[in-house]
């Protein structure tokens, strides 16, 4: 598919084609000019909108088939941290006139293969030519979890006092941001579709681990794999509500520090993190050094780690077992702040920092990424 | 506001605190991952969604607060051309790091003005630099008018021998945009929101209009105020569901021809129009020439009207008097394909052309819409 040569008709009709699985006829899918969506008889309508746009969250030199899975994931994600359960999406896709050969067909082929794996439609959308950059913004539509239409998952829920735990090991995803702007590259199977291993940066990348050994390698290709085709922890979220555990939650986009920071300021609380107790990733501990970063650093304001962070009633803790989620600190009265206390009971205060796509003017030519990490 | 300046958390209290009325605190609206949305007991749920970009669908120097009212405008179009009653919207925000001052203040007062009058409310979005473009992408939620949940307006049920309708002048939007590549420009009340008047194109403009008589200025401001501050025909869309007149509605946003051939392709019918009885609006009649364009090309093929194209079976076409709307001409079978016919009976085909974002190649520092209106 190359836009320059099709009409927007045509255009839609190749992306209809090519989702036909996903992409119901209307009125309950593409073609009018609004779809019609069937109602839940019970529970509520969950609704979120996350963008990416080239050159602040990628460059075009990713794989478009990973991509178009990454849209959709940024999505799922946000519908995760509030438990609920998606239903279906719309897309805005605005696209320049010169794109890298096959572009459009594997993102959309990638937009599909996640769709199908959370049972998701794409039910409308919008399209139009870019005088600049890749533009994707998708629309998720979602339904809460339990009968009741308020069996939500808020940010607003934490009361001091409660334990803070995140579902998984972050700052894998900004070590790979790292990796791909030293000039790593991810090696793609014949299909260009999944990740088969990585390519070191060949010139002018940081010489300590260009070329690397194969456990270099292999860490590599994690971080990659956690940048370029996260997953969201829908089930985790839909355990949350069923079980009631959570006081709060929300999903690490941003940083774990930036994001906690909005959980508190929502709840009117203030948080102290164990440091020893964050679970760094593996890649981001091999490589953080190399790359001259510390990986500690990376783990609270890397960011796009898309894990879920929340918070559990000291009552109910005993049931997070069950979750495989990380303890990681307790929520404290508002006053406090954010601290973060290290292995010897030292205190200090845990700067909010993240993924802020405002926080600094763009520097044309350099991804704007590189500028999250260091801050 | 200046982007450059505040941190996306910043620049998101900035605009829930312009749109108090508009924007409710979670969980049904902006400031947790997903907003909740109250589901109607009987009906069914429509959404849509629609991208205005820098270039492609405005220019810089447009009035920022009629470009917010635009941008919601255009998506509650899509609601009046099912038939729908809006409820809510999402809007994603890509920004340049330097915008003119007060860009984003009116922006988003004019999307508020618009969400006001029409009873919608802002419950979610996303903000992002942009490495180029304005972008502006909104999602509109809306909910069926009648109870049952399949009351709505589609693009597939014409049949042949159905009349063809449209809900007003057509033409006025593309003059206003040709006005604009001419060098005309709207002069605004001091809090720079609603249009007062126009200014002539001083240099290099079209020497016959350059100026112009009073008259003259009345038809431009009347083609600016169609083109930069469309109403959404949602009133007429209700009455049309209602009253069970029509057999099946679009919106025109990029053209009659090409709207209709979107209908008729839907529906898998033909269409002949009346030449004579296509209502062209007066700024078109009055300032076509001038501008070296046809009155009639202009309302065919002009597009972004935003009026209403619907169709009305014979048997129920007295009702249609109440409606104030203007029959133009008769669908057929689909062979026929789409037909005009002047006042002699003399029939041609009737191109589908109108505003196709993929059709041409941009050209950098021309109007995308400069090729619209003249294909």
């Amino acid at each position: 598919v190359n836009p320059r040569r099709l009409g927007e008709r045509r255009l839609i009709d190749q992306i209809k084609a090519r989702l036909r699985e996903v992409a119901p006829p209307p009125p309950r899918g593409i073609g009018d000019d609004a779809a019609l969506l069937g109602v839940p008889r019970a529970g509520g309508l969950l609704v979120s909108t996350d963008c990416l746009i080239e050159s602040q969250h990628f460059q075009r030199h990713e794989p478009a088939y990973l991509l178009g899975r990454k849209a959709l994931a940024v999505n799922l994600s946000d519908l995760a941290a509030m438990g609920g359960r998606p239903v279906a999406f719309l897309m805005t896709l605005a696209l320049p006139a010169a794109l890298p050969p096959r572009f459009l067909d594997l993102l959309v082929d990638g937009l599909g293969s996640s769709a199908r794996e959370h049972g998701v439609s794409l039910v409308g959308g919008d399209t139009s030519m870019s005088p600049g950059p890749i533009v994707i913004s998708i629309t998720i539509l979602g339904r809460t979890s339990g009968r009741r239409s308020d069996a939500v998952l808020q940010r607003s829920g934490a009361r001091a006092g409660d334990g803070i735990y995140v579902s998984g090991a972050l700052g894998a995803s900004a070590t790979g941001r790292l990796l791909l702007q030293a000039g790593w590259r991810p090696r793609l199977d014949a299909r260009r579709r999944h990740l088969r291993g990585v390519s070191p940066a060949r010139a002018r990348g940081n010489a300590t681990i260009a070329g690397g050994t194969m456990a270099t390698r292999t860490r590599a290709l994690e971080a990659l794999r956690a940048h370029l085709d996260p997953a969201p922890r829908l089930e985790l979220g839909r355990a949350l509500i069923e079980s009631r555990i959570a006081s709060a939650a929300i999903d690490i986009s941003d940083g774990l520090s930036i994001d906690l920071d909005r959980l508190c300021e929502a709840s009117r609380a203030g948080a102290r993190l164990m440091s020893p107790a964050i679970p760094i990733a593996d890649s981001a501990r091999a490589l953080a050094a190399p790359l001259g970063r510390d990986p500690l650093h990376l783990a609270l304001h890397g960011g796009e780690d898309y894990e879920l962070l929340f918070t559990v009633p000291a009552s109910r803790e005993r049931l997070v077992a069950g979750l495989d989620a990380i303890f990681i600190g307790r929520i404290t009265p508002a006053a406090r702040g954010l601290l973060i206390c290290d292995a010897r009971g030292r205190q200090r205060r845990l700067p909010p920092r993240g993924f802020d796509h405002f926080a600094a003017p763009l520097r044309p030519g350099r991804a704007a990424g590189a500028s999250r990490a260091t801050r």
